[in-house]
């Protein structure tokens, strides 16, 4: 088992759940297989160019913590992928994505119509993958994130360019649409080993916690120079009208004029080439992005105050260093 | 319980299990509820302008017939009628439909993006319905049924165009998109009651054969005249490229005037206001919508010879008038 001090943590866990998370990439490539072709060709597309499988690494580590049945692990494990693939594969498609992972949406290689249909199979998928672990607790659990993301979804559709969306509206956004999933993956491991309610609670609220924190990171990156330097796309958030919290801390600090550049750009939607760079200069006149990091800092201690109610181990305590590495990751 | 000889079959059985239907219609408006507005509104919009029900009705019908728990059975019946929602709002977006159920379609209303996300918030609430009754040899049906018509729905998309699909493939498409979820919604009425295999397993072939039979007559329906005089749309398909089984009947006996035809107006999908009336013409010189009927004929000889393994009962002889019914209706 490799435990280099130079990786970071989320590669320590995956080196720690090495043979796991082989095993679970075996099921999700054999469970993504359809005869119908244009299936695996588009599921591979995505699903090979990566990702940081932080999730399924989250019900792997999970279930080890209290001792569950690990072939059932893999295959929750898969599951909690599926459905965020799929849901990526929905996004792109509503946002219509330019790029994803570093390549091109699939929506812009293989068709919106075949997106969306193959984020429908992937979805089906991971619920007969659920079902065989025969726990309909399990069962109760994924299939109310799987209600609670799409919520999220329709509600970030129905706040986007809305300039009154309040730090609650977005809190609650990025709950439904990131908490929920990251909290069923951890939820699932204690319930998967019939663990204790105490305990089931403590890993939902650390997935819980650190989904936000990880998702507010995620929108400050959308506008930090620094992500731009390492060839990734930003702006995405911008040209999309969405309202995240470095937003929501330049729109409260907002002189005229910058009300006005806001209204402009994100409610009416007229943008120029020029407006991503002037959006940049506002949020660092505001020390938006560091905001936005602080508050994500806030959600990340509450993630690792719920570790402190877990039996401690060192699974345990590379869940505990990851959390600040979701926060502080450059891409 | 009226049971007037002048109704369609259809309706003797909405009318014989008027109490579970309502029951079920009850379930189906509280649990398309959600704080986030646009969900509600657009369900609604869709659920609302009515549909057959034809799903649900037979869920309740067959858990009817062996006893089971009508509570679960209607929980299952509104997540069939879930499922089927969620595919007709991501099929409109797909299709770029214009109209459904006789109202502008949904994704015109309210965008494709909110009848993608709403789509998924169906299919996830269905699940969440189905977990309810804590069955899991019902949620692998289910799952699995899911699954299948999403294959379904992608293998469609891939021979949209293509002339050379074969009767063999057409027939594959509509037993995965139509015909597996009319299976899975009769097959679970035994299961939840704890039946024998053979039963589930003559639910299944019941509904499997009809569903069959029912789109096949669904896609003559899309070319016939009669439904025109009654101000429904006709020829969605012919649009679409999409190769039915009317279309495979008059490729098979097309002169090469006609063939030039089809690959004009189906596979480059070069099309002008009058050519929907020349397809009507030349399948008529051809007899191809009744040689689809007669088509259908022979999966609903299937389906009453699926329902002689069952016990005899009034609920038997209707699901077995329903056979015809669904083949030879005008909407």
């Amino acid at each position: 088992m490799p435990d280099d001090n130079n990786s970071n943590p989320l590669e320590r866990l995956a080196a720690m759940l090495d043979d796991d998370m082989r095993a679970t990439n075996g099921v999700i490539i054999r469970r993504m297989q359809s005869p119908v072709e244009l299936i695996p060709q588009l599921a591979t597309y995505l699903i090979a160019a990566g990702g940081k499988r932080i999730r399924p690494l989250l019900t792997l580590a999970a279930t080890h913590i209290y001792g569950g049945d690990l072939k059932h692990a893999q295959k929750l494990a898969a599951s909690v992928e599926f459905i965020h693939t799929a849901t990526l594969l929905h996004d792109d498609v509503v946002d219509e994505s330019l790029e994803r992972r570093g390549k091109e949406a699939a929506n812009l290689v293989f068709g919106n119509q075949a997106s969306v249909l193959v984020g429908d199979f992937l979805f089906s998928r991971a619920f007969e993958l659920m079902t065989e672990c025969e726990n309909i607790q399990i069962l109760k659990i994924l299939s109310n994130a799987s209600a609670i993301i799409t919520e999220g979804e329709v509600l970030q559709l129905s706040a986007a360019g809305n300039i009154n969306t309040s730090m609650d509206d977005y809190i609650q956004i990025i709950t439904s649409k990131t908490a929920a999933l990251f909290a069923a993956a951890c939820e699932v491991g204690p319930v998967l080993a019939g663990a204790e309610q105490t305990q089931a609670k403590a890993m939902h609220d650390y997935g819980h916690y650190m989904g936000i924190a990880f998702q507010i990171a995620d929108d400050a990156l959308d506008y930090s120079s620094d992500r731009e330097t390492l060839g990734k796309v930003i702006g995405d958030d911008f040209r999309e009208g969405k309202i995240t919290a470095p937003i929501l801390l330049a729109l409260k600090n907002a002189d005229a004029a910058e009300s006005e550049f806001w209204a402009r750009t994100l409610v009416k939607g007229e943008q120029n080439d020029t407006d991503l760079k002037t959006a940049q200069d506002i949020l660092n006149k505001h020390d938006s992005i560091n905001g936005s990091l602080a508050l994500a800092q806030e959600y990340a201690d509450k993630a690792q105050l719920a570790l402190e109610k877990i039996p401690e181990s060192p699974l345990r305590a590379l869940l505990h260093d990851l959390v600040p590495y979701t926060i502080f990751r450059k891409a």
